[in-house]
């Protein structure tokens, strides 16, 4: 049975864009209960300035009245020096860093170009440097821009071997605004592990256009073993108004241990939370194993139903 | 350029369980819009019993007010002889008949054993010879039943073999409640075209546990070029108020088409009419793209965004 680790980015891709503020006290209990379901992997906060995302403006009281569990890496995304400064203070496990593969989207995003964004990342490094906190580089955009189109993969490629020459311990291919289809992610993904076979690649998938799963799919095809997923499919699309976000992250369990994967993850519990998440919110949630139930979850045959189906 | 063949469910299966009649003519126009987008199969009614499925009731009216386009197959769902007769009359271009793999999902939509089912096509094949009309067949349940869970694959193979002496043209391996997973579709469907390797195979998902593109690409990777969708993914499941129902066909062509596939369907012209269809149900639809655009769509730089994503 192949291992599979599922990370989970509710609480920081999802909460990010919600307009009401999140108590923190309600994200801490949210991260607490996710811990304990057996995720490898919690992006827990950012630590980006509070004017340009209110919801995250506790990013410290968060991160100190979580309850670490060993076995799960906390993550916090971080988007310069500054913000690596907090992160280390807080004893985060890892720092995430993103730069967008597309110029347009980087700009747009940071208003750097992605060679500023990528040499300022020297500064974050020597932060780091000796505190055991793991690195994380992010490519945003890389599997389309919503201004650009596609992106040649030698862009990709570009920000790739920058990530490892800066010393990234893992790699996370992003697309942003669920621009990829599985060809696309199956060819990329094959050619990014064949150009650098060391690399440790998450997948960050987005369910914008419906193909989310088969994305997935696609990436296990390719031999990646690391996604992120956000609990009820919380998250969404600025450019899209109605569109959903990230892939749900319990969908995303439930079929990988449908098809004999081991995520080490207790699919009962994050369904649990991820039935409580639309009060938290205040709105209904994309995922469908919260509503459908699990492919083992039977029916009484006496149940009504329609006659045909 | 492989070809693939995308047919609609949604005037079928999708508004068999709207709760509100569909009027004719809303039908009519529906139907004659998709005939446009060139879809290769619309499944355009059931000649089924009034009672049992009041949506359906005007099937006679609906197969004969609509304008025929020659590449277009118009099949019609049909329980029995009587239904047959019916949908001769109307000239349908192909019965769909369905028997379910689980003995107790086929008693509880037909009040009848699998044995009882298949024995029934008899006479309507009987009625169907001689008049150029050809013949489907489905087999409900093939990747779970909501009652037994998973179906031996044996059962299968039992209903395709019986099917196919009784002088199918097609079949259907559907997958009635979203039980489906990528991995077991692969399995078996290479299992069935291994066995009944003349069999032109129909896919039919349900999205109902978010799996349903990724099965799709599980079924092409096993060689399968047809496959059901809904328009605006149009339907539900009996199980799980809620949760979503078919593939939708506007994201399956989509990602078909993304992918390097040759559909034929003019995608923009089938989601002019996936946009109209949340007015005629008088409810939201769970369609991605109708949402979030084609993956093309490109977006001005200096709209609106969330500083990081």
């Amino acid at each position: 049975m192949t291992r599979v680790y599922v990370h989970d980015v509710a609480v920081r891709d999802g909460f990010q864009i919600e307009p009401a503020f999140v108590p923190t006290d309600v994200k801490i209990a949210l991260i607490d209960e996710l811990s304990a379901t057996g995720l490898a992997k919690i992006e827990a906060t950012a630590f980006v300035s509070p004017k340009a995302v209110p919801n995250l403006r506790d990013a410290e009281a968060v991160m100190r009245g979580i309850r670490r569990v060993p076995s799960v890496i906390y993550s916090a995304l971080v988007p310069n020096a500054k913000g690596a400064e907090r992160a280390v203070a807080c004893e985060v496990d890892e720092i995430n860093l993103m730069v967008s593969a597309s110029e347009t989207h980087n700009r747009a995003n940071v208003n750097r170009t992605t060679e500023q964004s990528l040499s300022g990342f020297r500064d974050v490094m020597s932060i780091v440097h000796g505190t055991g906190v793991a690195m994380n580089g992010s490519i945003s955009t890389t599997f389309g821009c919503p201004f650009e189109g596609s992106i040649p993969e030698t862009r990709v490629f570009h920000c790739v071997e920058r990530y490892l020459k800066l010393g990234m311990d893992g790699i996370t291919l992003a697309d942003t605004t669920g621009m990829a289809h599985p060809k696309q992610v199956r060819e990329l993904t094959r050619a990014v592990l064949a150009r650098f076979p060391t690399a440790e690649i998450t997948l960050h998938f987005h369910n914008t256009r419906g193909m989310g799963l088969a994305n997935v799919l696609a990436g296990l095809e390719a031999g990646v073993v690391r996604y992120d997923g956000s609990l009820g499919g919380l998250g969404g699309c600025p450019f899209a108004p109605g569109a959903t976000g990230n892939i749900c992250t319990e969908d995303l369990v439930h079929m990988l241990e449908a098809m004999g994967f081991h995520t080490g993850v207790e699919l009962d519990k994050l369904l649990v939370a991820a039935r409580r998440l639309p009060d938290i919110v205040g709105h209904d949630l994309p995922g469908q194993i919260a509503k459908a139930g699990k492919i083992t979850d039977l029916h009484d045959a006496g149940v009504p139903k329609t006659p045909i189906s």
